[in-house]
């Protein structure tokens, strides 16, 4: 990890917390290269090193790719970008093809790990998941259980270390 | 939260990146008021809500206080700001006394929730625990297993949603 890469984790902080709720890309590669939108996540520091934690749900595509994988893209859009592909991400499902085709997303391979990038994204935050925990019952507030979780469907929080972030070469 | 509040979020989310290897507080009151440094954690958005997370070890004297007040404040202080401070709080426990008073640090009482924040810290991130995840050695990889919990004594993730944030009246 560059101390470029380091600078540009620090200036993407902002930019992941602000645009999640637009959603960004998470791009897999578990067999079959499948994309999900995310819209919740978050930047941190963990053992030391710069994590990036998504929450998956067991039902989704993506989420035995992820275990397979245990690597994961998140492809950043520039403000503003890629509205109506976030959307359709969100909620087409890699079951029914092949996503990245559907939506007209180009992409390109990840520099270390094994996953598709998007190539129209203006930024690619590559992570290598060092902890899968699960949200449980036990584990989580009444509140957030009854509000979220009423069929007890509970996330999973992938912890992946960042081991490479860059401009995307376009 | 306002929707100042929710910009001051999205402005900290680098800061706390940057800044978390120096040291930031968090500050408790489960019974006994408390702080301690924190060097990992991070911001992100869970449930459709800011959180901030933050890993601690069992063996804390901090644990058992945010298990029981199920509530923490992060004190962020301005860059280059109160460096032996931090380092003392990380090195120092409040089993051995008041925390506060060895370090001369004035608390102010938390907006919304019961504890304290060291008001000579430019920022406060007040936080509700809605989820406390322990890592296991099933749940992580072997490699940070065998790297940072030779002992076992695995962290658990308090995560808290932000419920309020600003820059400290001084």
């Amino acid at each position: 990890m560059t101390d470029k890469e380091k600078k540009l984790i620090v200036e993407l902080a902002p930019i992941v917390q602000q645009q999640l709720p637009k959603g960004l890309f998470l791009c897999v590669d578990g067999g079959t290269p499948n994309t999900m939108t995310i819209g919740w996540g978050g930047t941190g520091i963990f053992w030391g090193k710069p994590v990036f934690t998504v929450p998956i749900r067991p039902q989704r595509f993506t989420y035995p790719l992820i275990q397979k994988a245990q690597a994961f893209i998140i492809s950043v859009p520039d403000e503003g970008a890629l509205l109506q592909e976030r959307m359709q991400a969100g909620t087409w499902s890699g079951r029914d093809g092949d996503k990245f085709k559907r939506l007209g997303l180009e992409t390109v391979k990840g520099r270390v790990v094994d996953a598709p990038a998007i190539k129209s994204c203006k930024w690619q935050i590559e992570c290598v998941v060092k902890a899968a925990v699960d949200l449980t019952t036990d584990n989580t507030s009444a509140d957030v259980v009854s509000a979220m979780y009423p069929a007890r469907d509970f996330h999973t929080l992938f912890m992946g270390e960042i081991v490479a972030c860059y401009e995307t070469e376009r």
